[in-house]
């Protein structure tokens, strides 16, 4: 089997209305990871950092049983900083900078043993740089890709071809909208499945998450937290969460993906409940499968 | 047993990208109760138009089985009109007129035979009318209300008042917010239960509706539509969904509220289908029950 995780690694400062925190560990690739981790290990992690990424961050991806072999440490570099403050109602936020550093000649160099994965999930970054990772492994069983409105302005053409390579997209309403023109986000789904991805999963943040394949339409609830503190890494967990589970599964029916949605959805919740990954640290496997019971009672209904 | 309605009638005016109609039927009043003589008769209806209001309205009304003994016709008066337009992605839309007309002056007279209503539902209309229709009834089973920005912001101390006497409010995310000054909906949903009513409605639009209570959340999708052509009443047959079934079975227990629930989001998916009221004019009990369980494999996965 085997998940390979490629993305960014970020430091962030991020503002909420309940607090905040100086670059603390986030980025795609992590976010992705650890919530991965709770469901299959070693999660396989391709990444770069600076000389500055400090050896407790290290502890602690590998206390998750991350495998660092992919993670490049650019000595004389930095690694990536982010910066952004959220609204008061946590739907809308604003970048405040972005230092790429070490992240802007990412060349994402896959080790030997990693290129046998089954599952590969490509955290947002350079659609060129996701193609690379793909031509870079053997034909995995699923990829798993991500991107955002920069990407889909910025380099249509070539998100286009990787979209072609892709199994899975996970894209929010605005980016689903984005991406084919279309208001309507079921058919804004059923256009994306055209370009490549047969498995459309769109993230409605506080709204949950709609899964839409050829002959399937799930939509999972968010969680109803009474209590969010920082919603940054939420959709990638929800994709580690999503991609965890079927790696740990290996079932790719209707069913497991629904089920899929609903880890994905849990591991979310748990992110945004803390800052940075802090949600996601010292979870246990019975948290994760209580919040999924949650999840039962909170969309079940009699059937007739 | 008895469902009475009050709200408005209008003469709707409404542009969507998709279409448009010119002075077509609509108001609280009747999106309710046609979402809810599906599920039982007769519906009491208590509202007031013009002189101007055309047989051919009251004649489907009447078909529908809704008791007419309410409606209020001031001859020498024009039906309250309404002009709106939605922008391409359907959640805004622009109010173009509003002209009150015979519904500035609207006295909610309760016939006699209506007094004993069981279930009241309280279109969305000045709270001040909404509790002298209370004052005016016995004591009702169960109080479904609406409300909306307009009168959060201008009649807050009545709307306080009113809401005391509603067991069930229904409201859209940005009214709950308004009403509580609480980004967070489930603590807006919480807030509002000490304010009067023990059972929260928060309809989300495309993204469903949220039940809340002191021990039950449950959250429904919308139905994945691709063809919406007017939102215009998607609320108000919710609203009538929701009521007209729990008038019809007559249990208040989570289980029946979680149906009652689904069936209101099955009343709005087919009212958002069409303009105006077309959506609701001709459908069976047969479509009713088939779209129920379409919203039974929408949302249904394994339990663990």
């Amino acid at each position: 089997m085997g998940l390979l995780v490629v993305g960014s690694v970020a430091f962030d400062s991020v503002e909420t209305p309940f607090g905040s925190v100086k670059e603390a560990l986030g980025g795609s690739a992590i976010y992705i990871s650890v919530a991965a981790s709770y469901f299959t290990a070693p999660v396989r992690f391709v990444a770069v950092v600076g000389g500055d990424f400090p050896k407790e961050h290290i502890r602690f991806l590998e206390e998750r049983n991350i495998d660092l072999d992919g993670l490049q440490i650019v000595q004389e570099g930095k690694t990536f900083r982010w910066g952004g403050r959220y609204h008061y109602d946590l739907n809308m936020r604003d970048s405040l900078y972005t230092e790429l550093n070490v992240f802007e000649k990412f060349n994402p160099v896959i080790p030997g043993s990693f290129k046998n994965s089954a599952y590969v999930c490509l955290g947002n970054i350079d659609p060129i740089l996701q193609r690379q990772v793909l031509e870079r492994v053997a034909k995995p069983r699923l990829v798993v890709g991500d991107t955002m409105n920069y990407w889909i302005e910025s380099k249509p053409k070539e998100l286009a071809e990787t979209m072609k390579a892709m199994d899975v997209i996970v894209v929010n309403e605005s980016e689903a909208r984005l991406l084919t023109n279309e208001p309507n986000l079921v058919k804004a789904a059923k256009r994306i499945m055209k370009l490549g991805p047969k498995i459309v999963i769109i993230k409605k943040g506080e709204h949950g998450a709609t899964l839409v394949t050829e002959d399937t339409i799930f939509s999972a609830p968010a969680y109803p937290l009474e209590n969010i503190n920082d919603p940054t890494g939420a959709g990638d967990a929800f994709a580690g969460g999503f991609v965890g589970w079927l790696a740990r599964t290996d079932d790719l029916s209707a069913e497991n993906l629904k089920r899929a949605v609903v880890y994905g959805s849990t591991l979310a919740s748990f992110c945004v409940e803390k800052f940075s990954v802090d949600g996601l640290k010292d979870l246990t496997y019975l948290q994760i499968q209580d919040r999924y019971r949650s999840f039962v009672q909170l969309s079940r209904f009699d059937e007739r």
